[in-house]
């Protein structure tokens, strides 16, 4: 699919990508005269578990749910000036105002894991605005529409995955107020850690140590297996296979895999992204359909990381929310909190048949 | 500390333990007719990152916030016929009526790490009511009372660490319906679970590694060092030191450790006790003076699991709040959820200097 991007800074110096089925875009100034922001967080090793928290203390006053009509991601007008400094737009992609991880000042140095020893963070936290209607949701987003945000996640994880200070580059979609989404225009993020997630890096390690058993890649057998055995499959195309999982650690769950390996968003081929922008708009139609239109979700998409294990990685989509019922939120306390073991309440078998199901519910598409 | 112990079995075959400073309880009969649960859970194994999942889809209609009048952790009364039948309690602790784990039925089979393959789940779900007092709270108990829990959570662990179906006995508080709480009658619980928790088995991987490397145990020298360093340090006693940890992933959390080694409540001996149960309703205080009274909380003990890795494990509290501010929580989206990348919006040093000061804008103990 063919776009243009069209880069502009911000008045603050951060950087704002549009992405355009067509030619012409001519970026209008960021008239605003934002200071550059100062502030620095930091990342810190935790001993005890072996992984990476950051701490960003300057993030507490960020933006909290604004009124619509000083939405900060809606296009600019006379009486709003807004972080995209025009009149409309497709997709935008800009740094994060109150980011948990800003590039280094100067030359990266390796974070430490030492006792105690604070390291500066490194990485990019970046926002992705799907439509500059900001009543829209991703899952009414028109086909042409998600094909695009396709490419602008493939173009920000190539460009991401070229720095030296960057692990891991997480594109991820946070919905609904109920999970603490402090702004309501349909938007979701990437974050370029300069560190693997603590998830991730379990998930890699699982995948090294079963290809040293079996000399092969878990995800191929795992995926393998779901599609045979069937009874948790909520959707499948050509190239994709949607499933909840066996050890589903939230009462609805799915996950979504290419049925050909993929490392990453820069691997996928035309006829993959192309089926893409159908099956994954339509699983989050599915999670509607279970509920209501406001029905909260994190969309995270697993990829390959920067470095040695980059062989091991693979792209996949984990997709859940954090309801359990029509009015009832599953929380995570002890048990999920403090010990990671979770307590699904849904059987995953019932949760595949009730999202098969889901989509007869609401209309199966219709254009916003 | 001397206490008695009666036992009762509920009219559905649970059990019920009474712990009371003073001797002669008389267990009056469970005369409600309850049937036996015929449910049981599964646990499952997620081979992509190699945790346990627990699936108990019965739990979905559990007792969901009840009015006072008919809280089932009260004693009984006329018109309300409890889960404890009797008048007046001091500490009780009975088989949770909708358990996550169970018992095996026959003789114990360990899971299977397969994949797709169900295994039966195993373990204990125990309640422990910490005052027959609905509206009191742990915060405010009478010393005397904190001391016959320790001594109640001691026995526990002490019978269900010689089940050959357990691996891991994880005592617990959620507290506040911010976080979840189903019942909000002061009450933690108990879980007994048949394999060794998601985090507590990276944290004994740490420790087992760090003894490996240096000849000594991780928690000896991290507390060393937040002792010494002092910056984070919140709370201390002769037998207890608490700080917020270095990496807190948490806005508010505290970390309270034994100065000599202790594995698990079995092995404290009377001194440590008697200042545990002074120093920890002091630590909910503090959190209870950052904002308000109903501050939510978990409180996490974790202790040494049974087994080869018994050697590495230790007695520590694990405390945090899900407020990030007075009005605001910290969600977990899609970096802590998806990513296992905790963001902290509040410095350590910051939370430990608000940890200190806030016992002075609430009565430091008085008695309810």
């Amino acid at each position: 699919m063919k776009y243009f991007q069209t880069s502009l800074t911000l008045s603050d110096g951060r950087q704002l990508l549009y992405f355009d089925r067509d030619p012409g875009r001519v970026p209008q100034p960021d008239t605003r005269g934002l200071l550059a922001s100062t502030h620095r967080g930091e990342i810190r090793y935790d001993a005890l578990v072996g992984e990476w928290v950051t701490v960003a203390g300057h993030r507490q006053d960020r933006t909290f749910l604004p009124q619509a009509d000083s939405c900060p991601l809606c296009p600019s007008s006379d009486s709003n000036h807004t972080e995209i400094p025009d009149s409309s737009y497709e997709v935008v992609i800009f740094d994060n105002r109150f980011p948990s991880l800003t590039p280094p000042n100067t030359s990266f140095t390796a974070p430490s894991t030492d006792f105690l020893m604070t390291s500066d963070n490194a990485g990019h936290c970046e926002v992705v605005c799907f439509t500059d209607n900001h009543d829209a949701t991703f899952a009414d987003l028109p086909r042409s529409r998600v094909e695009l945000v396709i490419q602008a996640w493939k173009d920000r994880t190539a460009k991401l995955s070229t720095k030296d200070y960057v692990d891991y580059v997480f594109v991820f979609e946070n919905f609904g107020t109920d999970i603490g989404v402090t702004i309501s225009h349909p938007h979701g993020q990437i974050y370029a850690y300069p560190f693997i997630p603590s998830r991730a890096k379990r998930h890699l390690d699982q995948v090294a140590d079963y290809r040293a058993r079996t000399g092969r890649h878990l995800i191929d057998d795992l995926v393998g297996r779901e599609t045979s055995e069937g009874t948790r499959i909520v959707d499948r195309g050509e190239h994709w296979v949607a499933f909840v999982p066996f050890a589903a650690r939230w009462p609805f769950q799915v996950q979504l895999h290419p049925l050909a390996p993929v490392r990453d968003f820069t691997e996928l081929d035309d006829s993959q992204a192309s089926e893409l922008a159908d099956i994954y708009p339509r699983l989050l139609r599915r999670f509607r359909g279970l509920f209501d239109e406001q029905v909260p979700y994190i969309a995270a998409w697993n990829q390959a990381p920067r470095g040695a294990s980059r062989e091991h990685g693979r792209l996949f989509l984990d997709l859940f929310t954090t309801r359990r019922d029509t009015n009832k939120l599953k929380y995570l306390a002890g048990s999920e909190s403090a010990m990671g073991a979770f307590v699904n309440d849904v059987s995953p078998e019932k949760a595949a048949d009730m999202l098969r199901g889901s989509l007869s519910v609401v209309p199966d598409t219709f254009t916003p």
